[in-house]
């Protein structure tokens, strides 16, 4: 089987992680930022080494690309750049390096290919400058209009479009990726879970992302004094949440196993020692792959007692996004793939979302995990050992190569 | 029985609810602010105007005083007139403005009294500007060191100790309270809580104080992703806390039904919807007037599991308070006036501190309780009709005159 360099693989994540480094072993890489442009820059320099062809399109995406044969269709692979506050050297980052040294190793290997091969970055992925997430892989798709996202603001006022005009990298509309000439997407990412490492398994053959729902719950009470107000006078709607958040985890835990649920935000009014609290609001995200036991998630919500401790209950949903499904024989490319390179491997489904479930709309497309050690992610101390990557990028190489021999997906 | 003139005391609550007013029926008038020091100067033109002297102290507490016969100790009454953000216009005024009609109507009618009598003003009981609460009647006795509290800064950086300088209020230290030439304290206040209401009772015999411990627990997990991490794998520290919080309630729930708890606060970090809790902190404030049963009460926090849905649980005290008794002999001279006055009434122990319970350690004191309607205080519908302020007026009057017969306490 081929493989690419170890060593090269090595060298790329070392020197990228330099781009934003905090000085705690991780990196804070905002979207556009000066640390994100010197990534992009020194990004470019590679590929233009390599002889590819660099564009930018109006959302600053960017596409380099190794020229085929004719004027197919190309084969995508790429991920992001830019990182959350205070987050690692691994997310997004190194689904564009895996894809580089993939183009590398083809490149100077001199591998034939029928197909252009293009590596793609993604611009603001993590929506952690900019919100929302996703958002040029968002605009490009049509989730998003361009010209909400171009009002999107920093946290010191500055907007996504003056960012995107400063920066040098915005290029035009008509650059975008062209959809009708595309042969599939590949996104290699971190788990940024536990699973892979848990299960003793190199590779993640990602099948689709999982269904979500998100609610706010909201108990209302009454906010009197902690010192004057007897027991059995009290409407306490802390008391209201805790017995709302257990309800829901005896519920919740009767459905399928694969269903991860969280409560994750709390936020408590008055909030002060000496006051029953009047006002509790707390979030509930479920996540499965299956519609049906999302479906047994909402029932569970709507059953939730309207009335908890003398406290009022109500919900909202905040938001909900349906399972997506990548490419049945992309998967099965992916997964014949890693066990012709002898890597052990898994099917799974990506719980958080990446910018290839927006392509996935328009474009075969599908994902490569590698595993996170300790499952830690968004954190500086983020890590995927040389050895993953370089298996990673392995993948990616003899996936892109077998898709080579496509016409269509 | 001796009584004081309603309509007058409904023009004292009235005029000085318009010191601070909101706008919204409430008053914002924070310790030594504009609004503070209108107050005073109506409180002092008032008090001058019935021939009485007015001293203040280096912590700008004012004493008002009409002279008894010779070189007797002074029987003193009063309470603060500062208030929270949008508070109400009884907590404190109304012990203030009870204490000054008794006063007005020894004055006008003539009553005999042997004794000196004293309207005290303690400076920032709430401690809404500069913290601490109870904060001058604490130095004067002995619970904080002046110096300290020169330093407390508001919310704009202006120390206490500036404020003071430019109040114009700033008196010496040779003018504070006495206490060995006081004959005894009274405070009314609104009670602040359901009870009087509930139980339909005029007045509040108060007998002390309850003592109080305040605790903070901390449950400590792991932060992961909220789509990535399998439901066996999570430390949720969040769910843990909710476990606590329910077990506190258990086991505290089987002690005497005279115990009021609360944990009024809760702090969640990273506090994100996709993101498991790793570290949340509560509040736990619990109360009661027999230090056995707080006893109790530390005995079932010693005992709350170390660890609960596999993260950790600890706790530290953050402060606790003693049972303060007062005066018995005070507290059966009310009883009685209250009971000669034909008002119903219930002995009771003050949940919240007022700055009475410092000055109990010093000199004879007691309380005087009036009803809050619905319990509410600390907000701008705190209420308490003008019969009632009234009844409290008259309780003071025939306490303090009955107090007067008396050589010491």
């Amino acid at each position: 089987m081929l493989t690419c360099d170890k060593n090269r693989m090595n060298e790329k994540v070392k020197t990228f992680s330099t781009f934003g480094a905090t000085g705690n072993g991780g990196i804070t890489r905002l979207s556009l930022s000066p640390a994100a442009l010197a990534a992009r820059a020194e990004f470019c320099k590679r590929c233009k080494a390599l002889g590819m062809t660099v564009k930018s399109d109006d959302m600053a995406n960017l596409y380099a690309t190794i020229p085929g044969e004719g004027d197919l269709p190309a084969l995508v692979m790429g991920s992001h750049m830019d990182s959350v506050v205070q987050g690692g050297n691994y997310d997004g980052i190194l689904g564009v390096l895996t894809a580089l040294e993939a183009a590398e190793t083809i490149v100077t290997k001199k591998l034939p290919h029928r197909h252009p091969i293009t590596v793609v970055v993604w611009t603001n992925e993590e929506g952690a400058r900019f919100d929302p997430a996703m958002m040029s892989s968002g605009v490009i798709t049509g989730k998003f209009k361009k010209e909400d996202m171009l009002k999107s603001r920093d946290s010191e006022g500055v907007t996504f479009g003056e960012a995107l005009d400063a920066s040098g990298y915005k290029g035009s509309e008509s650059d975008r990726l062209d959809f009708n000439k595309t042969l599939g997407l590949l996104e290699l990412h971190i788990e940024q879970g536990p699973v892979l490492e848990a299960e003793e398994k190199d590779i993640g053959v990602v099948e689709g992302v999982v269904g979500m729902v998100n609610y706010e719950f909201t108990m209302r009470g009454q906010a009197d004094h902690a010192g004057t107000t007897p027991m059995n006078y009290r409407k306490d709607a802390l008391l209201a949440a805790c017995d709302v958040i257990k309800y829901l985890h005896t519920e919740l835990d009767t459905l399928d196993k694969k269903l991860v649920y969280t409560t994750g935000r709390i936020i408590c009014s008055p909030n002060v020692h000496t006051i029953i609290p009047d006002d509790v609001r707390f979030t509930l995200d479920a996540r499965h792959q299956d519609p049906d036991v999302i479906k047994q998630v909402v029932k569970i919500i709507e059953n939730v007692p309207k009335e908890m401790d003398k406290c009022s209950v109500s919900y909202q949903e905040l938001w909900s996004r349906k399972t997506v499904a990548y490419n049945k024989a992309m998967v099965s490319i992916v997964e014949e793939k890693t066990n012709a390179l002898g890597y052990s491997n898994m099917r799974m489904y990506s719980g958080p979302g990446h910018d290839a479930q927006y392509l996935a709309d328009v474009v075969p497309t599908t994902m490569v995990f590698v595993p996170s050690v300790d499952g830690h992610s968004h954190c500086e101390i983020e890590y995927t050992p040389i050895e993953k990557c370089w298996q990673g990028a392995n993948v990616l190489l003899n996936t892109a190569l077998e898709m080579d021999q496509h016409d269509s997906f």
